[in-house]
């Protein structure tokens, strides 16, 4: 699963149904490669976070039809983007 | 799910019967490779889309027995290849 | 789907019996990276193909079962390394 | 199947509660990529170990409806950055 | 399917039962990039030979439920570093 920072919110007018009403962000690793992401753990702006690609990111949604091959699984508490997770306990 | 600019429809007269009559897009990314995707979404030369892979590209094809690794899933409203989406709302 | 050129034919004695009696490709990116795809299109040396990559690789060979992970799906009409597909209609 | 080394566990308070309780690695490839995967080996921080993606990596946890890409199949008993696997046997 | 050279022999004492008994090679690209595969067809340090990724990889043993995603498929019969394949018929 890969590590990447949470950019922006896609707008699509004409977008496929099989992705339903899913919010779809644009995520950026960190030589600056952006890639799209459906997101069911509601990450913001600016958010560290790390997903789930492949088969598994359909069953990563509740409804497991849904049309993805990146799904969000979670938000990363502390990361920075130089010396990535922070010691934090 | 990656994004990338519609440059063209390829030509091909001896094609696996398994695309049907799937109209078939030449893709390139910012760094100018360039991919071939089914698109079921209508997308012109010039439009910046989004990209589904792996299963849920054939998933994403009202018949799901197409043979396709790479399907449109949606044109992007606004983008700019130098600043991303632009903000628009 | 990527876009490569056909340069041989492999020879391979010991080879796994799940990929049957299928023709084996050498074929070669832009980059000269050189990868092996079963050919069920008859494309010959010279030849610029796109290949279907992952599961649906094995769904474009007549029998499912077949042991691969990248199938040649069309041979395209005209092609340039430089310049891309050629205006031809 | 890669190989990569260990380098930290991954904080996440909110995440996907398809990981369920397992435990998330933070790994590092020698060209410094950062990469998360669930571990069911019991790797320690340092160690070189190789991991099993795509949909295999379900299936490597005990329960296969676990969402992941990326799952750690065994550590390395003796491994040099530099040279590889030392001679051991 | 990747063209890679036999290096080594993995020996890991701490690996998951799903790989059952199978023997794990590490592989060199022409980058020098280091992979791991299960090898049914029987390679040896110094080979060239092609691998299946993704789930074919899984197929590709007896047992469907190994857990891997790269399988040695066959051992070609003549090949160069720098020339590729030569000239042998």
């Amino acid at each position: 699963m890969e590590i990447l920072q949470v950019v922006d919110t896609l707008v699509c007018t004409q977008r496929h149904p099989g992705l339903q009403q899913y919010s779809l962000r644009v995520l950026r690793n960190t030589s600056g490669k952006l890639q799209v992401a459906i997101d069911p753990c509601g990450s913001r702006e600016g958010n560290w976070v790390f997903v789930i690609s492949g088969s598994a990111a359909r069953y990563a949604c509740e409804d497991p039809t849904v049309l993805t091959d990146l799904t969000v699984g979670g938000i990363i508490d502390y990361w920075d983007v130089d010396n990535g997770q922070l010691e934090t306990v």
